[in-house]
């Protein structure tokens, strides 16, 4: 089974199931989006899009309403194509314990949605996830997918990866495979069991390649969808996979072992 | 014709063909280097050639030795395969504007090269690069190739679209689409009309199509490979450029009339 597991929410979902058929992909886990860049059509619209995203970026949005309405279309989605799609459920940060396993229960878990994500945090903020890993602790260990390429550095990366080997039931999906530091993000990682690897928005084939040599049950196949071409990723990981047996596994097979699916 | 405007050399010379006869490439403008990571298959020694080229992209590598070797593998693919390679000529910084003459006119012009670059500099240093300006002058206005992903930044980007400003006949190419400023670099050369984009190391399909909606003319097809793959690269352009026009001058149609070819 072929598994995108990490693409946004596009508008109108007919578009994004084209895509997933053109690339062969059985199904997709949605994320939440505030915006819908592949929606418009003029430079000036796009760059307020933009903006917006960069925004979002630098750890600068984290409202609980654009939440709601993005965890709307997310079920708008599963509900029209419910063997399509899955879905990772956006979580707010700066709430304590309590008001985040209270958010994770009605937000994420009542959705039956299968993980908490994605975090796009401004440097420096990385230990105010410490909530979010104790409610994945609480619901059985959600996995927890957190964006890490820029604005985030190596140090972020490395605070990163100290959650993870403190809470080492959670698994820990580093988004974008650290980004401009790929090659340290991919050092630091393989020493931690419950530590993935998102292949998207990767800019140079080696770090994909090594990414797969290196981690070949931890690495996860996504498309960043509208933001990557799922079929030109997929492709990617047929090309640069050294064997089948990798292959299948980036493409699918650790994603639904990490899912139960 | 489809011509690969920004590749490495890559060893053995064949593997290189293969890639570009797999990717319909009829041309590749090859330059310089001085590692090959595409001929290591440990990841101890993989790390130690990306360690490599983490000090080149730094500015910290600027030898004319190693210039000189890169210079010859460049000749050596070109003796084998004329009607398939093309080169641009490293140029060291740090000379003074006679100096700087001379070499372009032993190491660039003697050798049949087209263009000058690529330059990779350090954050801050773009105005070393004005001794390079005046001798593209000097013989016939050649163009410029500058690395613009990290780690220079947006600072950098504007510095050098001045220096384009300002010597209006040169070409300015600013390689990898000003990387994670890619937005305010299309936005800024689009206003340059002797300033180029090209597309390699794009980590958005975002980035690519935007650069060939507002650049059709100044936007130009590489792959950077072994960096990157070229019949990805190729299959990226034409699935996100949105007419044959834009699609025939970003895959070679824009460098042939640069190079005049």
């Amino acid at each position: 089974m072929i598994i995108d597991s990490h693409s946004h929410v596009m508008l109108p979902v007919e578009q994004q199931i084209e895509l997933m058929n053109e690339a062969g992909i059985n199904k997709t886990i949605l994320f939440y989006t505030s915006i819908h860049p592949e929606r418009v059509t003029d430079f000036q619209s796009f760059e307020q899009e933009m903006g917006k995203v960069f925004k979002i970026l630098e750890g600068h949005v984290n409202g609980a309403e654009a939440r709601k309405k993005g965890i709307e279309e997310q079920m708008q989605s599963i509900h029209l194509y419910p063997d399509r799609f899955l879905a990772f459920g956006s979580v707010p940060i700066g709430l304590n314990d309590e008001e985040t396993a209270e958010w994770v229960e009605k937000q994420v878990i009542d959705n039956g949605f299968k993980g908490l994500g994605e975090f796009t945090l401004a440097s420096g903020q990385i230990n105010t996830l410490e909530p979010v890993f104790k409610s994945s602790y609480e619901f059985g260990y959600l996995p927890i997918w957190v964006h890490t390429f820029h604005p985030l550095g190596l140090n972020d990366i490395k605070e990163l990866a100290e959650l993870a080997k403190k809470y080492t039931k959670v698994p820990v999906i580093f988004g974008h495979l650290g980004g401009l530091n790929w090659l340290d993000t991919i050092k630091i990682t393989k020493e931690i069991s419950n530590a993935y690897i998102d292949v998207s928005a990767f800019y140079t084939t080696f770090a994909l390649s090594l990414a797969m040599s290196e981690l070949p049950e931890r690495t996860l196949f996504s498309s960043d969808s509208p933001y990557g071409d799922p079929l030109l990723v997929r492709m990617a990981v047929e090309r640069h996979s050294s064997d089948p047996y990798t292959r299948e596994r980036v493409l699918g097979g650790n994603i639904a072992e990490l899912l139960k699916l």
